[in-house]
């Protein structure tokens, strides 16, 4: 047998893989070199198999894939409790529109920074991004080093990023050829909503995806409300509308889809396209409980993400989890619905999947360094009897001591390796000051 | 102006009260002589007024009483994960009762220290435990440093504590005896539920419970099956049936509260009753969605709690605040129901009031020294426009930096100034041995 060489050598307790068989390793090592995973197994194997640079004994750690958001406007934590408990027209017309309409390239990079150190220390490190001036939020990613699928937000009507939908297509264009090619960041085709754009935008953004061969995104079926205005301003359920326009297939990936007929649910199982999940939005907006059970049943990919942190309050995606499981088990009445393991699916593979990225969400040889390790002796994580559980029932995300994106610690113990936690902090204030300012109520 | 001397004088940026007025101080300070806040106010006056020991200057935190959890079994956290996603009755009867069955003294006080660590980390300073041999329980709380309410469970059947109900009553008079006077530890008197005793038992626990002054607490009207069960054993809804015995009162606490009619809401609001909401548990056990807006609105107090970590599965007060908030509005369809303010009093002086402890969950004078600071420099508070947001919806724990009880430091950055949790951690692999040999399935 011959040793080969590798950069890291990573070796802890427990190793929850998410691979196709959802091994999970008792004293088990990664082995890493440059951004890639080289193998996954029992430590005593890959110390015989591998000389490594650099190793890493977590000891009593539970190492697993990094999280993936599918679904997130990160620079929204600007807004992060300006707004509570409003009806919901009042929460976007008096507090969020005022204020998005005035955003600067500076507070939209400032909130994505801050919306990475909170996803870098809660695990999570993969997120889908639709928002305005979506170039400040790739600049904070590629500086934060966590890695993210980009779209700016395409709508009818004037952005702070274009005064006319016209003015869209170069940004985005432009976003497309900036990144292409980057390690860690991919671009996407992102109209924000039915209600939101018109049939002609939503055929050329579709058409720009096909010609990109990246994913399209938008809301869809958030709510009643958005089914009743698609049926008053298009004749059709929001589902029908975009077939209608062509608009259909594994590239597609729904947020929210709250309200589906089975019909509805079968045609996106058979069409492959995928849905993100955001209950605590949905829960906290009162767009009512998605049915979760029902769309994995029909065969959908569903994944999990955490909406902005204007409707959540976190960009937390071990509560998600949490959360998502909860709902689906009083929906049902049934307490074996949505089980750990579908839990971490969805917010770990599936999003891989749903993202068109399948190097991420598993541990395996040739996927993606991308990992976090988690801390099994903090009191909420003992005794241990079966990991999966704790990660979906257990686990607050305070746990998460290390953070690995492509290769390279971002987090560890507290510390952030690139980013400056104090200056954010003091730069928060300010943007606080200046959102403040523009809110009209902030309770 | 004269001053006094104190010893402590505690300073931060934010100190939310849950005083009446609901103050929130800037610049705040908390004077502590012994286990007793003497004042609360401004630095500035504070600082001229008391000479004290010490003093700690925290900085960028936020100062607020230590939460109330005002139902739990805290030696269940044993239990943690060991069989989830289960239908109810294969939980019971195959994984929990077999290992009830068998519980020894040193498993239920390694439990419950585990519990009072879990508690202590993620800001809760009191709790209100029913379980069995509760005298172990004691013991760890009195170790622990930490605040507790304790009852024995009651039931018509054999427990690992007494072999016939007749021999429960001895224990608890010796639990209550044992602490008359403790300063952290009182004792209440916890018929388990109406369909697990007798009319008897239950009459003789009220009995009890009135000689010694104390509160009586139960499991009632869980869900609908309870209620079911009720009518057809005692031709009566629970509470129906607890009032014919003559059990009424505000001497009554009463967890779950998932199935009652609005005609009990009014009475037990006319009684003074007490509700205990434990939304992650009646989500994962499928109890359902208790109408926690009805009761409120009818004039209820209603507290928070955990519930067992085998049915939750954490301790952790702040994610059941936010679960607590995000459930009420989307059960009702109104994102104005359970606003942050009645999730943190449900969290704080609602819990005080229930346990009848009214020196806690609120900081002003002549209150007890039970308070938690939190670190808003973590990434997902900032930035801050409202302390009470954040701490509902924003908060999930990792962010308290210290825990106060009586006065006295219990956790402070990462340490805890009386607990072992490495030792902990190696006894949990032992205890988890145990228990799996005995679970029937540990999935
Ligand atoms: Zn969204
Ligand atoms: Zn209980």
């Amino acid at each position: 047998m011959s040793i080969s060489r590798c950069d890291l050598l990573l070796r802890a307790d427990i190793i929850v893989t998410q691979d196709a068989q959802r091994r999970i390793v008792e004293g088990g090592a990664v082995a890493i070199d440059g951004g890639t995973i080289i193998e996954v197994g029992p430590q005593a194997e890959l110390d015989a198999r591998w000389q490594a640079e650099r190793s890493l004994d977590l000891g009593r750690k539970l190492v697993m894939p990094g999280l993936v958001n599918a679904h997130t406007h990160a620079s929204m934590t600007v807004f992060r409790g300006v707004a509570d408990d409003l009806p919901l027209m009042t929460w976007l017309t008096e507090n969020i529109w005022p204020v998005e309409k005035a955003l600067s390239k500076e507070i939209i990079h400032f909130g994505a920074l801050l919306a990475c150190a909170e996803m870098i220390r809660t695990g999570t490190t993969c997120f889908c991004d639709m928002y305005l001036m979506e170039a400040e939020t790739a600049r904070a990613v590629d500086e934060a080093g966590i890695r993210a699928v980009l779209g700016e937000g395409i709508f009818a009507f004037p952005s702070p990023a274009y005064a006319k939908t016209e003015d869209a297509w170069p940004i985005i264009e432009d976003l497309h050829a900036r990144y292409k090619g980057h390690g860690r960041i991919r671009t996407a085709i992102m109209p924000h909503a039915v209600y939101t754009t018109t049939p002609e935008i939503l055929k050329r953004s579709w058409e720009l995806a096909q010609a990109h061969g990246c994913i399209w995104k938008t809301h869809l079926s958030e709510s009643e409300t958005e089914t009743r205005t698609s049926l008053e301003q298009f004749g059709r359920r929001p589902l029908d509308y975009l077939e209608s326009l062509g608009i259909s297939g594994s590239k597609c990936v729904f947020a929210h889809c709250v309200d589906l007929t089975p019909e509805e649910m079968v045609r996106m199982a058979e069409t492959g396209a995928h849905v993100v999940h955001c209950p605590q939005s949905n829960m906290k907006l009162t767009s009512g409980m998605a049915r979760i059970e029902d769309l994995r049943r029909a065969g959908v990919n569903v994944c999990l993400g955490t909406d902005g942190a204007a409707s959540n309050n976190d960009l937390n995606m071990f509560l998600e989890m949490n959360s998502a499981a909860l709902l689906q088990k009083v929906r049902t009445m049934d307490p074996t619905a949505l089980n750990a393991q579908a839990a971490l699916d969805m917010a770990t593979v599936n999003g891989a999947k749903a993202l068109g990225w399948e190097e991420l969400g598993c541990l395996e040889a040739g996927k993606a360094a991308d990992l976090i390790a988690l801390d099994l002796n903090q009191p909420n994580m003992l005794p241990l009897y079966n990991p999966v559980s704790h990660l979906a029932y257990a686990a607050s995300g305070m746990e998460v001591c290390l953070t690995m994106v492509n290769g390279k610690i971002l987090y560890e113990h507290g510390r952030y390796a690139a980013m400056d936690m104090d200056g954010l902090a003091r730069e928060a204030v300010k943007v606080a000051r200046w959102v403040k300012a523009r809110a009209h109520k902030t309770n």
